[in-house]
């Protein structure tokens, strides 16, 4: 089967049973309903961009199972090539989008994660996880789907495990090992893209330890499986989707957020679908080599979401009539910033390694070293932004589109708001500004992926701290040994 | 006249003609419109503070014009300590109502403002501006009225000055003097808390040259004047204020932002309201008034907004379960913001000097200084508070309030949102740190008072350069002087 | 007795036994001696300012006692006039010197912290250590005497208190209490400015618990005490200062720091000079009322020393033939940096009260914050002056003097040195940034009066946390009380 | 010929005649004398390594000439591998050496340059410069010389070119060409590591005009080539050098640092060593060619230097008695510092493209990115080195190593400065951060290789703001075309 055209994406989920609920309502069709058409609008790009001979070649690539090409998102990464290659796909798509289109970066990334974490269960007990994956991965290359990644857990009291809270559904877990298949309930909270996607690839959302097997679990789903219920969450300046949709109050319409709560109400996953299933000694790995790649590609996003803010805000600029000179020094802090997560991201590629597997794995220190920018420098971006476009970006001070067009005020408000161009691409540049920095448009940098303090956790740990400090001792002269002090019994 | 209860105040909005419009829509009660209403409501609580004997010091002083008890709002700052009660205000103020009450303190300093600069006017061409202020001031006084600011004027290509541009009415200007008073035309916009505002004082928003005589404006009207119209903006999640008004996803019910668009559509102003009148000679330093007690005693602001969205962080990690000594390290740069930006503000005003009129000029160096950390400071802040909230409060990642309460979703919602708390007060805590940080409650730090930039032009003009070069030569030993070769002639 | 002159002060420094050693040498005349003569000189210009009518008001003021004129160093610092006009003081005497006058500031605030805590200490043990300072103080100001200020310990183990220690010396303790005094073993570390004193204030470097008053000791001695050993410290490019003192490889010849370690080889304190005798209750409050005006008005000090910093940055860039203009930004963030640890030292000021005995406690938060200010701002504006000045400066990247001077290599050297302007004085300009940022001149900004951890725990417990959590639950609308997690027993 | 051994590259440098001056006095061996041994023993490592099996990988590889294995500082860069191995390399030698080994990265980078340059020259002119080069080159390697590189020029008034100079020499300058090479004349100045130099290799330092064709040269030479006056120039900390060689108050023996001033009073320089002779319009390129590896590579140098700030920052902590956990979050950042320039380096190699020469070119705006990185980020690392280590190590605030080890005072000295461990390991970790943050081991980071005001002007050039300008429009749904208001004609 070939690569799916936008015509056929969309069918694809107009066919699966609706079962997404946003403000009270049951969204019926996705591609239509304005709490969720704006992204599958985005995701519809990535769709495009594979028939498009000029992007191509950023999207897709040939599976090495099959030898068929497919898109680069259903793909296993095997060399410093690949990643590299998705830290530039996630830059474009974000030009193309100007926003996220997570239905897709972490189940790709949840792909490649239990593409290793199958292999060395298998290796380790004899299980047949690798060989269902594969066959999972080949019938879902061939279909060409949308695969949106779930690993948060409502996760209850965060100083409690889960199988100390209250309540035993605080994490996603089995209810029910059946021959055929588990039972699994619990919820995934704060999803990306699952509007947009056919199915789901879930994750274990942390580190389980012994006694906590039972949450120790990994599967995919069709999105419309029974049992699995959506709810939508708000998002910054959402309720202006809801309006005209030709309102520029919500001024893109290439792309848009979701994020979604995925409650699993006694859910039934068939065997053959099933990726980890009470492997708890894993789930540490399972979370370490999807946070890797995420966290190097994710600089790529990051350095694309930048992009757009730069050129966003110097249209403000322009259309006020000011000289991109004038902006010289903010436009380079912001190429910085860009530049400095696109190229921690691909150095953590670089400094990776093969696993038995076939998966390349990138640099556990600098990947995440890449997620502590990634929680820090956009927001520097933004301000610098808000700082060029003015007061009407900052918080998207103007009248509202209804006004703007207004018979007896729009007259008005346009006359008012013309500066060295006319009121309306003036307004949509500062709505786009708005949209990118405090509206719609704006992705879960800071958490997304992890927090930004787990990343430290992780730096702290990779980052080779008693070498170095030996490379010291030995430069000053000091023959006795320092050992940590935190270390040493007294 | 004693100083008004809130129901007063309340019912002095009530009396006026109805003039503001948003979302297509003639707003016949501000104190009850949802669009209008949250911003009556906190600049309600400032009548409150002058009737509650805790806080009545707070915002009240004695009229050093009648010796009554009026609102610091409506009086003169004659010395160090006003300007310090004025900030510790700001702070306070911030403190009850979540956010920006702006409807007074542009009013506030341009009061000020013109208070120095009729004088000037009257020492230098025998007017008796002053004496129209001081009159009109009195009977301000007498009334408690709310007075809004606006400076802001349309400006067009912002390259061009006022008479260069394509439309005359870029800027607002004067279109005919009467004997009984002068004729407007222009717009004045993103003007803060005119809804909640009596009465709005204008002053020029440019420093005017010769050939713009009619540009050097400054009066003061009733809101409902006839031929003023105004158009309410839109500002971040704007539109969820319309929704039901017990929702919590605008979680705070005791304040809120709205800026205006002024049209003044030929608007007569009667001439003992007229405090400036084609002197444009006087317009740079009304600007320079305006903008120190402005950018001193926005540090309190910004401090009061940083104090609320550090404990509104604290408490959704409460809500998870987490210590507060877990965030100390963020704690305690959160609290370094918000003390810097008072501290300088403080100090601006230590710095400042006695105007011959009465009023006290706060230190232009450091009054422009703490402009530039007020565009700076908040927006870290508000990283710190996002990065303690977690990925709920980043976007506010939750259902609506609708799905919250929904009969079959509600109780699986509240389920898998519940932590260390119940889901209602977990959620209303994430609801306020998103409304602080992305959402209704954000003010305009970065350009409100004008812009950073600005700022920064007038340290360079401010800061003492040449002294220090001196000092330096002199501690190097050098004999030779060393002008600046950019105004050596060669 | 008048305040003196600078040679009479040399000759009372002259007149002290000698007890300073440096490089294996007992350094006989520390006003003429390499290694002493320029922080001598730098203490002189204190003495001079004195009598210099423009200057004379900074640094004199009204002694509270006896009404006489008094160095302000030797001053109770009772109002927050007082306390201004320390920052101020501080600030003009970095202009001067163009580097820390160390010997007069810690003692200066010494005398300030014991007027309290000694009041404090007879109120509640009925002891006469206040009538004992009022009595020593009196003395001090009519001998217009130099006071250097010790407080911080050998220290030993971090980890331990000073009972822990293997070596009971590691703090200044109490060997024997006579009849007519006390006799003190042990050290004080990193004292700035001893060859310039005539006296040595002595303060408790640690709050001290039960079990260790013999620690908790306060007391003042002329420096030539018996059994007093001093060592002097190295510090960056002190070797040059041996060299030929013509050479402006040593640029600055009004200022100098030193730095020493003191050895108190059981010295004999009079009891007239004893001010806490092992009252171990007092020593938190010795420390803070130490740290609390000390850490306000070091803001005066930094922001000199980024004035002197910028200055010398534009000898260089002007010398090189760059206009001023080229180097906009920059100056404006030295000058923020400048004015913001300043202010926040006023503001510290601003928000103080008034202790029973009379003396003026600055803000504990604000002062603070002005702590970690001043081990933040100074780097980045040296960094600043570093950029500016380009790479000769960056490292002193010159030849030397000797080589400067040399009768064959001079003239090729100076040839190729000159720029805009002749070699020397482009040399000197550029050996001043070498001197100011990674030189002589380099003051302890970071650990000195405390580290920026210290302060930040003190940030910690001053900053009203609980108080900012409560106005966020009632902005949220939350009922339940949320108090935090890590204080909750459960 | 094989790879020397130390004792063959020390013999090498003997043999040179000596024309180095420091301190009025001419240097008869560069391998003994205090003012230059410290970089001969640098340097040594180098060549050490090569001999090393756990280090040869790390610094040689083979000829992609002869095929032999060569030092790597004497290949040609033809892959991004290559370029990864340079950045790898230059982090493993500054943990060898603690410091910059300048003589040999410059003179690598230069070599790179022309490789390029002199291709494209005779691809355009029908020289044979790309010839000569590889012969010298094929000759270099064989006889694995230490090459330094020279671009920067003494450049006088820095408003003006060097024909506008007064003096015609600002500028190193062909003064003849004769049938057998030239005759050149002025300076290169600051140039790093030239005593540990066998030859050194002449870049133009500037991009040239018409008409500034004489100053368009490149070429290489013997260190002590007649006409060659050499005069090492000061650095931080220089002076102790000289003292005792058993001191550690300068800690470090394996490595230093030296820069000197090049004086070419008509030097000859034969023909087949001229690989640049009047092509002016080549000179921008050669500075491009060199600043991209370089500012590339040297992510990797500040990378190494960080890490060993950190090791020694540690080292005082744990000598301190204090346990790493401590300082925890401060390593993260010191971490996150020491990745990212190392990272971006990586990501500028990945980035680039080859050249038909068979160079390796990296990427211009992440190479620049990188510059910037470099002369921010390693000042934060030392602040926070500083801030680890204590008053002790911010300054070197201990006493001198002769008082140290006086037979008196040392006792005394050594009692009080131990802690958790003994008093001259505090004292050597102690020294080595102030060497490494203050004193004689710190690199001119920020100006070496270019200002970081020059990579801010690449990168503006290099940014493809145009292209994100448009992708903003297109998502802001903005027909307009929008052009910068600074280009247009009006």
């Amino acid at each position: 089967m070939a690569l799916k055209t936008v015509e056929e994406y969309k069918a694809s989920l107009q066919k699966l049973r609706p079962n997404i609920h946003k403000f009270g309502e049951l969204i019926t069709d996705v591609t239509t309903h304005p709490a969720t058409k704006w992204t599958v609008e985005g995701h519809s790009q990535i769709y495009a961009a594979a028939q498009d001979p000029k992007l191509r070649d950023v999207v897709t690539t040939k599976s090495h199972l099959t030898g068929e090409p497919i898109s680069r998102y259903l793909s296993i990464i095997t060399s410093m090539e690949d990643q590299v290659a998705n830290s530039k796909m996630k830059r474009e798509i974000f030009h193309l989008t100007g926003t996220c289109t997570g239905g897709r970066c972490a189940g790709f990334t949840a792909i490649n994660a239990m593409w290793s974490v199958t292999y060395e269960i298998d290796q380790a007990k004899g299980t047949d996880y690798h060989e269902r994956l594969k066959a999972w991965l080949i019938d879902a290359q061939a279909r060409d789907i949308c695969v949106a990644g779930a690993l948060t857990d409502a996760k209850g009291d965060r100083t409690k495990g889960p199988t100390e809270q209250a309540d035993p559904d605080m994490f996603l877990h089995i209810k029910e090992v059946r021959d055929d298949g588990i039972v699994v309930r619990g919820a995934k909270v704060m999803i990306c893209g699952i509007a947009a996607a056919n199915e789901i690839f879930v994750l274990p959302g942390s580190a389980y330890r012994e006694g906590e097997a039972d949450y120790a679990i990994s599967f995919a789903l069709p999105k419309d499986t029974d049992g699995l219920i959506i709810v939508e969450t708000r998002h910054p300046n959402d309720s202006r989707e809801m309006e005209d949709c030709c309102s520029f109050d919500t001024p893109v319409k290439q792309g848009g957020i979701t994020q979604a709560y995925l409650f699993f109400e006694d859910v039934f996953v068939p065997k053959d679908r099933v990726f980890m299933c009470r492997e708890h000694e894993f789930t540490l790995n399972a979370i370490t080599y999807f946070t890797l790649p995420y966290r190097s590609a994710i600089g790529g996003c990051v350095a694309g979401q930048g992009d757009v803010m730069t050129g966003a805000a110097m249209l403000v600029a322009r259309a006020n009539g000011l000289a991109d000179k004038v902006f010289r020094d903010k436009i380079v802090e912001m190429a910085i910033n860009n530049e400095t997560t696109f190229s921690v991201g691909l150095a953590a590629a670089v400094m990776g390694k093969k696993h038995p597997s076939g998966a390349w794995i990138c640099d556990p220190l600098i990947a995440n070293v890449n997620k502590v920018h990634v929680a820090r420098l956009p927001y520097q971006t933004k301000v610098l932004a808000q700082d060029i476009s003015g007061g009407i970006a900052e918080t998207g001070c103007m009248p509202s589109y209804i006004d703007f067009m207004d018979k007896e005020l729009g007259p008005l408000i346009q006359k008012y708001m013309k500066a060295a161009t006319d009121a309306e691409t003036r307004a949509r540049a500062a709505r786009l500004v708005e949209w990118l920095t405090i509206g719609g448009g704006v992705p879960g940098c800071m958490h997304g992926g992890g927090s930004p303090d787990g990343a430290k956790l992780m730096i702290n740990r990779a980052y080779p701290l008693q070498s170095y400090v030996e490379m010291a001792r030995r430069l000053a002269g000091i023959e006795k040994e320092l050992p940590d002090p935190g270390k040493v019994k007294k």
